[in-house]
Order: structure tokens, then sequence, then C-alpha cells
């Protein structure tokens, strides 16, 4: 087979960043310099893997759980992560789910601690974007039949991006009235490529109608609303900021939980509830939150053709979250919920920045 | 990362046979010699491929469409195929599901026979097996977002297997209460690895309690049976068998088609349908087809915890059917029905037997 990786300049050895044109850096793929890969046999437990510098992934067809975080470059040139343990947990419940082995927190945490070290000089100057971080588990072994899988692997590579929406001043989406995302005992609430997939039909066909992204409908009544694609949604109404619940179809994101945890720090009352589409369709304001989309503004949805609109700007509470969330992430202010872990000498032992 | 392929004894070239004992083949993976191989750009149609040895897969996290089909060795040593026209037209639908390019049908069809033959001395004796021959879509380029993929690859390759149940005196069946395989929008309709990780965790719970596979029950009322994890099934009550319908949530097996001619060729009134818990349970004879379980009697059903036990043996329709259809395809009676395909130099051009 020939290869399939796209070969883009990597780094001299002597450069404090890689040959990456930062200003024009958007959200796709760029190969950076080194990995994480560790192994394990089916009924064994991972031991610790080892860097590599990054290649495909030689596998048999696999399923996949998906997890992603992000290393930030501060103004003063700390390397922040972002609440790495949070995202270490979901990757545990969504491999307990498809029956795979998975990490310890630690082992996850000091993964993607290496792959950030190993590939620092791909971290964006602050303001210009962050080192995503993803995560991998999937059944590696040759297999006929469909269980157990003999092997499984972990692995971790990064890739540097900008915003995950392009539309700065707020998406436009489509309500899906046809497909759904996931189904009552399903996958929906866990990070699995049998979420994505299956649905890459309804994105095609939203983007091509000029839409930014779909917003997804629960599949058992297909009356309230789930998520988008790849983040959760929140709406705003007076003092009240309703986000849908987490009962097994949607994502429960990390930054979904900080920014519940924000939002009430701010005053609003959050309430997690089944969410009508009506409830959405009269609220003041809607936004969505993820690793990727950060906290991102919705200007409109469009359900069964008619389209509604939704407050934008400066002055939205999302442009308040988003403000707050990234000067945590990126050390402006104090972290006073401990959710970010900063990579000095002291908390990677054995690793040298 | 560490090779992850199980490497067995492959053959010498000069035997007619594999280094295999087949007198103790299962449905277990065998690392065979060679595989094909082609790859697409997103945008762009497949080229014709080729045949490289085997190896593991290079590639990104990918989605993948599955699609199975078998080579047969007959008593005078002719090499058959089944249908292979029925799998291309399915690969392709599932393609068409989930947004990805396929290759034609004579490519599809071609791609088999290479590999068929280009492994030919794996192909088990008469009576010991099948060469089960998978054909594999999936995006391979390197994305960090959802859609769409830059690049794909189909490949296929081929295993010696015996049969895929081993309980030979009738299954014994769980219906599954509360996992759902595949829901309305969904693509429980087409091959695809989406249909299989997310069920793993009832399979194996199945597995642990004793019984020989899953039947599962529809996602919108929980009321109907659907398929089991990997076959459809039928239900006979007196001389009408029945078999849940095509609705977008069962796969349209081409060994279920197959199937209903024949029954209705033995004079029974065969009806697609929905089907209720209840009509099975008062079935006088249930059974599943699939191109790894052939015709498979179901000794019983376990139903929140009450087992219902069917008719099983030589003179049941399974019997029947199975004999039938392995004649057909072990080309050991005439193929009226054209379902057959005979490798010979002449319907192979260019490839030399």
């Amino acid at each position: 087979m020939a290869p399939s990786a796209q070969i883009l300049p990597t780094s001299a050895s002597d450069e404090k960043y890689a040959n990456v044109k930062w200003e024009e850096l958007g959200f796709g793929f760029y190969r950076t310099d080194n990995m994480y890969v560790a192994t394990c046999k089916y009924g064994e437990s991972f031991q610790e893997g080892s860097i590599v510098p990054y290649a495909d992934f030689q596998i048999s067809p696999c399923s996949a759980v998906l997890n992603y975080g992000q290393a930030y470059r501060t103004e003063d040139d700390r390397i922040m992560l972002f609440r790495p343990d949070q995202n270490a947990l979901r990757l545990q419940s969504g491999a307990q789910r498809l029956c795979m082995p998975y990490p310890s927190v630690d082992q996850f945490v000091s993964a993607v601690k290496k792959v950030v070290i190993a590939n620092k000089k791909w971290i964006p100057p602050p303001g210009r974007g962050t080192l995503y971080i993803r995560p991998i588990l999937f059944g590696s072994g040759p297999i006929l039949g469909s269980f157990p899988v003999p092997e499984y692997t972990f692995t971790v590579f990064a890739c540097p991006v900008g915003r995950y929406h392009k539309d700065n001043v707020g998406l436009n989406l489509k309500i899906e009235d046809k497909f759904r995302r996931a189904f009552p005992s399903g996958t929906g609430g866990v990070k699995s490529i049998t979420n994505y997939s299956p649905v890459w039909i309804t994105l095609a066909e939203a983007k091509a109608q000029g839409f930014s992204d779909v917003l997804f409908l629960d599949a058992a009544t297909g009356k309230n609303i789930e998520e988008l694609f790849a983040s959760n949604v929140f709406i705003v109404k007076g003092n009240v900021v309703s986000t849908p619940e987490i009962s097994g179809t949607i994502l429960p994101g990390v930054t979904r939980n900080s920014i519940i945890e924000l939002t009430r720090d701010f005053g609003y009352k959050v309430k997690e509830r089944v969410v009508p589409v009506e409830d959405l369709l009269d609220a003041d304001e809607v936004f969505c939150t993820g690793t990727a989309a950060i906290v991102t503004t919705i200007a409109s949805v469009t359900f069964k053709g008619t389209k509604t609109g939704f407050k934008t700007g400066d002055k939205t509470l999302a442009a308040e979250l988003f403000a707050t969330l990234t000067d945590i992430q990126m050390g402006r202010v104090e972290d006073k919920k401990g959710w970010t872990v900063e990579l000095t000498d002291a908390t990677t032992p054995g690793l040298k920045l």
C-alpha cells in the first residue's frame, strides 16, 4: 500500500517553532515529529509505551475510542494542559463500554505530557492556536470474528490547530430532522468513532447547503436537542442557562462541564435537563462548547426550513465565557479551579523540558 | 509500534495446500500470503490496485465498511465463488451511506478473484471449510476533523475458516432486552464496523452466561426481532416461513436472500415482515443465515429468563436448506440460479490459475 501520510515540513532540530505558517493555521492535519505508542494483549494490562517518530499505524481493521485534549503556550512561554485527568477518565469509561482494556489515569496523563514535550516546537505561539492532542485506543490485533480482539493499542499524537469553526460571527446550524446521532443503549455517551461516521452524511449535506454544522435531535422522540456533530450545546433565556442532561446519548464534554461551573460562578442558574426544540427556538442566546470549539456563539438555527436568529457579539454570555475560559487555559489569570497542569521539570519527572 | 500480526506458518511454494491442520480448522484468523490493495483520493475514483504480500495496514484512525464473501474448493477441485456481485453491490450501498467512494462491481469481483488465485493453496479441502474473503473499504488518509477524509483504501484479504458456530446441535440464543443493535436512520442496514463494536458488550455478556449468540430487538419498540450479532434470523410455523423485513435496521444478507428463494422453491410461503417476539416464541423451528453461518439451527431462545426450545436435527427445514445451499456452493449439483462463479482461465482473464 502506498504511504498515505501527508508529508509536511518538519522542524529542524534547533528551532523554537516548527516550520509552520502560524498565521494561516486552520483546523486541519499536520504531521508532527513524535507520537506515543503502547500496546496491550487481550487479558493483560497496558505496560508503559514509548515515544516514536510519527508514522501511520500498522493495524488490523479496528474499533477506536477517541479522546481529545490540548496543550497551550502561555504568553510567558509556559506550557499548559487543560484537565488531562478528565480526558483520561472519559477514555476509561469509553473503553469499558466497548469492552477494551485501558491505561491508568497516570499513564494517560504521562503519555500526553511526553507527546507534548516531544513535540513542543509544534505548540503554536499564544493566540495562534493550540497543540491538539489525540489519544486513541483501538483493537490492533488480527481477528476475523468480532470479539475479543487479541491485542489493543493505545497511542497519542498531536497536531497544532486553530479554531474549529471559522465562523467567528456565529454559527448557522441546521437542525437535523431525519438522521439521529445516537440512541438509548448506544455509544452516544462515549467518545467513539461509531458516533461520527454514521452522521457524516448529514454534515456533508448541511455543509453543501451552506450551514456551519448540524444540531441533532434525540432518537427516541425527535423532539429534544442533543448536540452538534462534535460539541455540546447551551441555551440562554434570561438568567437561566440550559443544556441537555447526560443520559447516555450525548458526550459528557470536559469543556461542557467546565462551562457549567463558570456559568454558575457568573450568577446564572444552570439546568441540565431535557431541552425541547421549542425552548431552543425561544432562547435569547445559544452557544456550543468543546475542546476544539472552546465556546462558540450560534447565530441561527434552521428547523424544517425556518431560520431563527439569536444574540451574537461581544456582549454575549458566550463571549464572556470564552474570555474567562481561555484566560485560565492560557495562564493569563490565576487558575483557582485547579484545571490546568503546567509542564515543568517538577511536574514531569524523568522528562526534560 | 510493535508488529501486531500473528505470524503463522505460510506455505512453501510448491505445495498444493498451505501448512494448516485442516481438520482442526475453526473460525479464527490465519495469516495468508497475499492481499489486494487499491487506494483512492477524495473526489477521485478507484484505479486498479494490486496484489501485495499480506501485511497489516498502514492507516490513520478509520471508518470501515466490511463485506464478506467466500471461495469454495469442490470435490473435483474446481474453485467457486458465491454471488460476489451481490457483495459488491452491498459494499457500494454501504459506501454511499458512509459518504465514501467505492470500486465498481467489476473491480470488486476482479479483486476477489485475484486474492483467491493468489491464495489458492489456502482454500480448504472440500468439507473442511472455505476461504473467507474480507473486502474492506476505509478512510486511510490523515484527517483531524471528521469529514471529508482525503484518501480511502479498498483492500481484500482472505483466510481459511471452518464453521462460524461450533454448536452443531443448534444454537442457544439470548434475546437481548437492554442493548439495541441498530436504530432507524442509523447504519444497521449496511455492513459497517459501527454495527459491531457497540454491541460487543452484549455478546461478551451472553457468551459468559453460556449462550451461543445474541438476538437483538428493534430499537424503536423493543418488541420485534431483528437479527443475531452477525446473521439474519428466520422462523418456521407450519408452511409459513417469516423473516424480519429489510427496513434499514437489519443487514440485507446475501445468504438471507438466497435462502428466501430456496425456501419458496421448497413450497413454503415466505413472509418478509415485522416479526414480534411472540411469533418467534410460538415458532416450530428457528434458524439463522449468513456467509459464515450458512444456515444454522437455533435450538432455543431465552427471553427475560425463560427458555423456549425449537425443533432441531436432520428433519428440519434448516438442515434441508443447508444441504441444498452447500450442494450449490460446492458444485455438487447444477447451479440453476446462476449464483456461483467458477474460477477458470476463461472467467479470470489475465489471471493464471
